[in-house]
Parts: C-alpha cells; structure tokens; sequence
C-alpha cells in the first residue's frame, strides 16, 4: 500500500472519530486524561526501553548532546508528563462555550459557541512529550490529532500515541481519534499539506527546513516558528532591573523562540548600562555583535554585519544596537522583529504606553522579560505552541485556540424579505 | 516598469500607510467615513459617467443582463452606498477593545487587546459598491486595503477607491492606505498571494475561477466561496411554516451563497409537504430534481444525479430527497453540504437541539430561512463577507473580523526562573 494510501485511508478514520469526539461531554474526555496519566505510569518501563532504542539509534546517527538531553525520557520527565495530563483534565472545557448571544430585531435569537476546528495536524521535533501534550490537547478541546514528529524518537513517539488512543477506547471513545504517523519519510508532510478535506490545520513547531517543506500549504496553518525577540533599554530605564531583564530574556534558555536576540539601548545610558550589562553577558558565555557605538563601549564586541539584526541566534550570541530614541527603537522592531516577543525596561509611562501602541508583536512587555511568552506562563495550564500567524490565534496557544465556533439561529419561522 | 515592481512599491506605501491608521483614534476615522459620504455624494455626476462607460464596454464584450444590473449605478445606489458609509462610521470601533485581562501570581498583568490585521487585500467580482463597502471597513479596523474588482468595473471601481484615498487626506490620514489594482491582468492575483509580508490576509469574494487562482496562496485566505446549503423538513415540522422558509430560501435570491440547494425532507411528511411544496416552486419557476421517491412525489420532477447533491446551482434549481430520519438528514449534510448555512424546521425540541449540535456549519438555524446567513442581518452593521473557512473568522464577517489582537505584558522587573 503506498503512503498516500495508507495516510489517507486513516485521515478518514480520524475524521469519523474526530466527529464522535466533538459531541462528548466534558466528563468523558477528563475520564480519557485520567486514564491517560495512568497509562503513562504504568507502561514506563516499555517506555524507556523504547525510548533507550530511540537513544541509541540517534547517538550512532551523531546528533549533539543537546538534541539527545531534548530526546531522552527517565522516571522524572515521565511522571511530569502524567501530571500535565492530569492539569488538562483539570481545565475547563472551551467546547459549548457560549461566546455571545443576542437577537436580532425579528425575533431571531443568534447563539455564538464554541466548537472544535476538527482534524489537527501537530508537526513537532525531537521532544517526545510534545506527542502527549498536543494529543492530549487536541483531544480535550475536541479535535481529531494526526501527530508527526522527529524521526528520532519514532519507538517513544509511536508507544505514546497508542497510549493516548488505549485512553480513549477505555472511556469508550473512539481510539482513531488519534493517528501517529509512523512513516518518516518526508513525503508524509508533503502529503498533509495537501488535503485540505481530511486536515484542517497544521501546527508546526520546528525550524526554517520544516517552514520551508510547509510553504504552499493548502491546509491553512498556525505555526510557531522563528522569534527574533528585542529588549529596548530607555533613557528612563532602572538600570539595575534591565540589567535582570536583558540577562535573563539572552541567558536563561537561549535556544528558544522567546530568548532575546537584539538589545537596543538608549545612547543617554549606553555608557553606564553596558558597563554594567556586557561583563555578565561575557561571563555566561555571550558574544556580544555591536554596532560602532557598542564596540566604542565594549571593547571586546564583535563589529555587528547588517544580517546580525535579522538573525535568530538561538544561541549564546546578542545583537546590539545604540539608538538616539524610542522612535528609532520602535522602527528598528518594525523593520527587524518578526512580531513575536519584544520589550521595553522604562519608568517613563508615557514611553511604555507608546510602545505598546505602537510595536506590532503577540506580546509586547514592559519591564519583563520576553521568555514570558509560553502558555503556562500566561496561565493557560497547557501550551499547543506558540502562534506566529496573526489570524485565529497570536502568541501562546491554550485549548481555546484549537477551537473555532459556530453560529445557532433560533426562529419562529422567520423568512428573509 | 513591470507590473511586479509596480504593485509592490505601492504595497510597501500601503503597509506605512496602514501603520499610521492603526494608531488612529476613532473620531478621526469616522471623519473620514463622513467625508467619504459627502464625496460619493458630490462626485456622482462623474461617477456615474464613468460607469455608463464600464456598461458600454460590459455591454460589448456580451455579459449577461444579470451581470449588467449588478455593475449598474444610478442615483439610488450611490445614494445607499453613501448611508453604508455613515452607517459603518456610527458602528463602535473595535481597534483597542480589551478582550480580556488577568494577572499571573508573581505579579505580571496581562491585557489582551484588538488590533488590526495589517494589510488586507480584497478581490471581488462586478458590484461597484464592494469597492467603498470593503474599503471603508478595512480602514475603520485601521487596516491597510488593497483592492481589485472585475475588469469590467474598472473605471467605476478606480474613481469609487480614489473617494477613499480623498476621504483620508481631508482629515489628515495617508490616502495610500488603500490601493486600488487597476492593472486588470490575472497576473496580478498571482502577485498578491505570492508576498506575504505584504498583504496580510486575502479575502476573496468569487466563484470556482478565483478559487482555482488562489490556490496554493502563501498570504493566509479568508474567503467567501461556495455554500451548497439544505434545509431538513422534520416529521414534526410545521408544515405551513416548511413551506414558506423552503420558498423563501430557494426563491428570494437564487444567485447567493446563502440560498438553498438541497432539500431533504422526512418520509412521514413528504407526500403532504410536497404536494404543497412542489407546484409552489414550480410555478416560480424552479426546477426540481429529485430521488426516486421523490420523483414517485412529484411528477414533473427530473431525476438527480448523483453529483446534484454536490453542486451550488446559484440559480432556480433544487435538488430534493426524501430521507428516513433526523439521523440520515445529519450524515446527507455532513457529506454533501459546504458548512456554510443548513436548517432544520420542526416543532420538536430534542430534534432541534440535535441538529444544532451534530450539524457543523458556520450558521445553523432551526425553523428559519439559511438566507439570514449575512452581516447585515445578524446585526454586524456592514459586511466583509461570508467566510466560509474554519479558522479565524467563520460566517458573516464584520468590523471585528477585520482584527487580531495582541497581549500587553506589564511587569515590575519580572524574570523567568
């Protein structure tokens, strides 16, 4: 059977139980978590023997350090991961929400509420949670999951889906609901991409190669994709908090989308706060890529090229730019943030009231770090990914954002004259 | 200078342009709605000018008399489009509307505000009013709008978008904000949804050619297609009420999405309903192809063919089947309809209730014509469209489909830990 028979055959499948999943009650499908945590518990020791498979086979592939730390599961990372399933089912369900209600001069009562958007696509990289997470997720706000991800973790991956299926059919759900696409080859993307009539979004979280293998999607997308996220130090700035903001938005988790790449400061406290700012960089291992004025404060800077301003480091590597105003600050973030995460460290109110009007981005903070931008730091319970779109859903993505609605229009046999 | 190089200059005026418009304040784009009106008003000898040459051409090349109606002005459609735009300027504007608002436990406070798209293209067939009603929406959402109407509009539609631009430069907002497409090649299309970091979204108002040209578009589309709607006449229906919703959803505009193309009517009740039903749509002239059964109903009936149930006639045509249960209604609807409008007319609640529930379109009405599947007759005041996607804006779409939204992140010197 060839991959796009055998896909389509269970996007079909997925389909049909994703149908019978939109109609459950809440209580059914917080059954299926309960169950679900159970199950990841008590399979753990087939878990890490698949995923000591997984291990083995990546090592020998040569991949880093860091990619087998993402990879690797052990008792700890399992029972977390049980946990976070338990928190999904503790979280309100947003199918049948009502979102607004009214009526119309006629009669006709108009019901807005929520409902799931119906078939997933989830295309994720190494770390093996993200299948629980997302098929979890989807599941909860009544949605059918095609999961995909790295081909690393195919042995951990693939047990962890079943587990998710094994839940639903214990509730009496339909376990098709959850399909894990076992295939690695490429074509598998090429071919979800293309049937529009068997998924209904695709959320990918991965790099510039998988941004690349999903242009000229038909299947509309929410990706989470690149951030080149900026932190802008006023002339009003309290220098000692920027000096917290900027360490911790470059250094606490440099690897991801959230992390700082370029720093902009004020030219009135460019001398004093890079002073203070570039040793601790320096320190934790940063290299600093200035413009002229930051390489004149901070002698061991690297000369920045104009393609540093654009780049997603994703690394212990920082930007820096000397600007004369908040104008030219809040022009630089239109010209080179890609609308993810930026920041102002002020304690003028009129200058963080400004930025926020007018810097474009999901989260635009004052006097916060950027590495806020997650779905359990803004207090969702559970996170999808982190939406780079600006339509249906911009920033953290909690269940809400794998729903879309419905319009109920309620009459006494009006007729439209 | 190449078409390409032409368009994306100018698109690169719309997005500074569509800038400084998000930040504008109500009152200053309501002046210019009102300047707007005054201007179609004083500009009509002109405008109708250059549309009775739009006609002579039209006229020419052949088009249908429907065709020629819809381009058509006179002083009564100027007239109502000038209300449109003082009726779009009294609507509340939903740029900084707060959505919500929390605060995490270490502190930060989170405001989700509503923000415009950015930079909207629309395309749209032969109804000059599109021009000033989509254009004056997209800049009351303070967005950037790029539009290209039917060839056979071209001079109406170039004077009609000009008033636009003259509208904003009275009240001192950049009159290229919106751009009118008057190159009228395909290619042009192709452009468009070929650069999406200059257009943010494409909404497209058109038929199977437009669908076809957007295909594979790397701008996300919040189109207006196609609707195949039904509407299900239970065994508990008010059979005097089925048949005037029935009528009024084949009859009052068979041109329109929201029209009825699929009739489905329980076999307790087929033979009284038809009987009532069928002569009244055949003496408006309606032709009707039914199942079996109901060709048994209805002797001068045509015989469907399995692809009637899949095709938006737009015209005085209906298909019609005779089915068993609320059950078989639910699946037809499922398989054949466009999730677009579908109703059910029965005085029972349960039956009610389930179709409601299993039953996923953007509208969906109990003991109501599918005709009311439209902004203005939900209430929204003006009208962008029908979207007939899942995902950002579903079903009649008005000023507050227009926008996203963004999160405000205030801290007091907050890190992640």
């Amino acid at each position: 059977m060839s991959l796009e028979t055998e896909l389509m055959a269970a996007l079909g499948r997925v389909r049909l139980a994703a149908r019978q999943l939109a109609q459950a009650e809440r209580e059914q499908k917080d059954r299926a978590m309960v169950e679900l945590a159970a199950l990841v518990r008590e399979r753990r020791a087939l878990l890490l023997e698949a995923n000591a498979a997984d291990l083995e086979r990546a090592r020998q592939a040569g991949v880093t350090r860091a990619f087998l730390d993402r990879l690797a599961l052990d008792e700890g990372r399992l029972e977390a991961m049980a946990r976070g399933v338990e928190e999904i089912a503790r979280l309100a369900d947003p199918v049948g929400e009502t979102m607004a209600r009214w009526k119309r001069p006629n009669g006709l009562e108009i019901v807005q509420v929520r409902v799931p958007i119906g078939v997933i696509a989830v295309i994720f990289e190494a770390r093996p949670n993200v299948t629980i997470d997302a098929g979890a997720l989807c599941v909860k706000a009544g949605n059918g999951a095609v999961l995909r991800g790295g081909k690393e973790a195919l042995a951990t991956n693939g047990l962890l889906a079943g587990l998710i299926g094994e839940s639903l059919e214990r509730v009496g759900l339909k376990r098709e609901a959850v399909y894990f696409v076992a295939n690695p080859d490429r074509e598998a993307v090429q071919l979800l991409k293309r049937h529009p009539e068997a998924v209904d979004v695709i959320i990918p979280r991965g790099g510039a190669a998988l941004k690349e293998a999903l242009q000229h999607s038909a299947v509309p997308l929410l990706p989470h994709f690149d951030g080149i996220c900026h932190t802008y130090v006023d002339r009003a700035a309290d220098l000692d908090m920027a000096v917290e903001i900027c360490f911790n938005a470059k250094c606490s988790r440099p690897s991801v989308c959230n992390a700082m790449e370029n720093l902009l400061v004020h030219a009135a406290v460019a001398p004093q706060f890079l002073a203070r700012l570039a040793p601790r960089l320096s320190a934790a291992g940063v290299e600093i890529r200035g413009c002229p004025r930051t390489c004149a404060l901070v002698p061991y800077a690297l000369a920045a090229a104009e393609t540093d301003w654009d780049t997603e480091y994703l690394d212990l590597r920082l930007a820096v730019k000397v600007v004369d105003s908040l104008e030219e600050a809040i022009a630089f973030v239109a010209r080179h943030g890609s609308g993810l995460a930026d920041a102002i460290v002020t304690e003028d109110a009129a200058a963080a009231r400004r930025f926020e009007r007018e810097v474009d981005s999901a989260t635009v903070y004052v006097n916060a770090s950027t590495r806020f931008t997650d779905g359990y730091e803004f207090g969702f319970g559970a996170e999808t990914g982190i939406s780079t779109n600006r339509l249906h859903a911009r920033g953290p993505m909690g269940l809400r954002e794998l729903t879309t609605y419905k319009y109920l229009v309620r009459g006494q046999g009006q007729v439209r004259r």
